[in-house]
């Protein structure tokens, strides 16, 4: 079947079958389709859509694409954890050592941040000698001897998805239901956890703005992980404005410290000990949603999962004497605040605006290989409902010698409204599918 | 504004405006976006679509793109003929002596056949010695002594359009009313004429089956015509089975021929006619289509027209005792007849098939750049409406050596239908943007 034909039968709204599906993916792992053709059916596929049996011919066609993670000789049950990505989303570092303090183990693969959103590797290398790159071999010494561990995805896992993803990010075919679904899902289900929790994010600073859409999402993903055997549920929590108050690699690296010893922004907490709380009951030591509940509020409590994150730096090359000493954690050298331009109640801080202001800062990157500076980023002061007088600070921007900091006193300015009434609360969790 | 913003709004379905168009169009001309961007927009654009500004505005641009041919030294008033392709369409080799012989200035430039249509150029190729690549200032001393000249497209005409219809051809991307209208209208408008006739094929094997279709395409290139200041029209003509009887290049020359001196098919002889009237009144020499009618009529049976051919043939190198000799045209050795299954009347014999068994034959391209053998093709011996007996001639197969034989002959068994009932005769004429 020629590229060319295949490429058509998109085009005109048809669905294409597995040899199709195989022929692509092959066609991008290998080489053997110019970018070209890849972009253009990519684009008919963002426009005509797939169905389920076509979105998951291509998560598995991708998944088995390269090399799949064997995790059977790691006792205990695997749960795995994903994030669509948002602003300040730094739920991962806290709810993998707390699940893993709980009982379960936690494998983790994760990504660089890319555009507005940061990313969980970035986050961890502002520790000191943080390492990502280990083999499989270390990765799972380190599952079985402190129960997670957090690693970049290796070269050889699902590399038809890293194809295509350089290209939709070039190609603006990113925005695509079946696309971004069979990309996180193909390798999630390379990494080989038993079961999984997605954290569908949803709102301005997350890839999906509409919550049907991001409903959608949940379910696509969730109904690939079941076809492939792999117990999975997804939640779907706000994104409208960053999560906590910190944005930015290291800034958010304290903030999570800060719930691990029982503190930090209460919506922080709360994803993370929901997510937690889920991974428990997928993995089988927790009874139900209270069970759960209850079992992270005392693992948090009792200093076991802050113990947890502090084994896993340890054993990953880090300076676990950041996690007493956050001094030790680079540190922007100046700090500008942005005040309150009149009294009033804070009814948005965006998420999107902050999240480029951090970019702009240069916590994250424009380009793929972009190098970041982890000190940088923003503290946000005031949040949505907080009443504020003129002149009181809204932001924090933590610089560099000036660095982007106009620009990202802009964005900051654009991302704040303060109004005469403060706005009704509005809920974290979303939606559920399990 | 970059390509892949300019992708995305299109992909969202908006307008791009001419900064965004003039962008796409440079990136293409000059290789400064890569294919894969380009193919992207493309396909957004074949299924999101372009208004009329949008069209006009990359017509304009990848007009722009190269060199346009100053046909204001040349006397008389220039007029243009172009048709979208079929099977078996070889009017522009009758047409334009005609027009010329009847007092317009016919400069003519032509495209190679691709896929199941064949092109002018390999048509009059077959003509041995007979050379399509002249200077434009040899084209302007023929179209001055002869009053007409078909030569193929310089590679400074119209980059944009090269590169673009190169990737189209690959992307499964060439259906797209503003790609084909801009495509055609760009050409043409570089070729310099102050009148141009259309001729929208349509039907099986054309590159548009549906009759709302091809009106709305041929109305597209009208208007753009008459935007750039070029009188245009366009007729619609229809190509469910070949025009004439022979298709393939040496076949179809002879075929020429025989209109030009009166005899040939009646449907050559009507678009032919048609479309040279047209071009006469456009032109400024008919005041209307009963004088148009009256005149072609006289030339053709003056033989002045055949006059002229000879004379364009003499000018461009070809060997012009094969007007006087048709054995000097290449003649494939072997003839395989394709025989009727049984008693009836033929009620189809579809042109693309037909197209397709000529290009199995050797008559035309499976890719560009493939060699061709000018001497092979199909005569059709019995055509739709014609009684036939089992055992009767309906095609005949001009081979060489056996050579793509047994498709070809699958390819006429399918093409042709035979039935207890005459079909009711279908117009030639579908439609007409005057």
């Amino acid at each position: 079947m020629r590229a060319v034909d295949i490429i058509a039968h998109k085009r005109d709204g048809g669905a294409l079958d597995r040899d199709a599906i195989a022929a692509f993916v092959e066609g991008a792992a290998r080489g053997t389709w110019p970018d070209y053709q890849l972009a253009a059916l990519l684009m008919a596929i963002v426009l005509r859509g797939m169905d389920a049996e076509e979105t998951w011919a291509l998560t598995e066609a991708m998944r088995d694409s390269g090399d799949r993670v064997d995790l059977s000789d790691v006792a205990g049950t695997t749960v795995g954890k994903h994030s669509t990505g948002g602003v300040g989303d730094k739920v991962s570092i806290i709810a993998a050592p707390l699940a893993a303090a709980c009982g379960v183990v936690v494998p983790k693969m994760s990504g660089r941040g890319l555009g507005h959103t940061g990313g969980t590797l970035d986050k961890l290398e502002s520790i000191p000698g943080f390492r990502i790159h280990l083999d499989v071999a270390e990765f799972k010494a380190i599952l079985r001897d402190v129960g997670t561990c957090i690693i970049g995805q290796t070269a050889s896992l699902a590399p038809a998805d890293k194809a295509l993803y350089a290209l939709r990010d070039v190609t603006a075919t990113t925005e695509s239901l079946p696309l971004v679904a069979s990309s996180v899902m193909s390798k999630k289900l390379a990494e080989g956890s038993s079961a999984l929790v997605l954290d569908v994010k949803c709102g301005d600073g997350a890839l999906v703005r509409e919550r049907p859409v991001a409903r959608r999402l949940a379910q696509t993903m969730v109904d690939i992980g079941r076809r492939a055997g792999v117990r999975t549920e997804a939640l779907v929590t706000a994104m409208d404005a960053p999560l906590g108050r910190a944005v930015g690699n290291a800034l958010e690296v304290a903030e999570c410290l800060d719930v691990l010893e029982g503190g930090g922004p209460a919506d922080v907490r709360d994803v993370a000990a929901r997510v937690a709380g889920r991974m428990l009951v997928l993995g089988g030591v927790a009874s139900g949603d209270a069970a759960a509940a209850e079992q992270v509020a005392r693992v948090l409590a009792s200093g076991a999962a802050r113990e947890r994150l502090a084994r896993m730096v340890e054993r990953q090359g880090g300076d676990p004497r950041v996690l007493d000493d956050r001094s030790r954690l680079p540190r922007a050298p100046s700090v500008q605040v942005l005040p309150a331009p009149h009294d009033g109640f804070v009814t948005a801080t965006q998420a999107r605006p902050i999240g480029r202001a951090t970019v702009a800062l240069g916590a994250g990157r424009a380009e793929a290989g972009d190098r970041i500076d982890h000190a940088v980023g923003v503290v946000l002061q005031a949040r949505v409902g907080d009443r504020v007088s003129r002149g009181q600070p809204l932001v924090e921007l933590h610089h560099r010698e000036g660095r982007g900091l106009d620009e990202a006193l802009a964005l900051c300015r654009q991302a704040c409204a303060i109004g005469g009434v403060p706005p009704p609360p509005g809920p974290l969790l979303l939606d559920e599918v399990r």
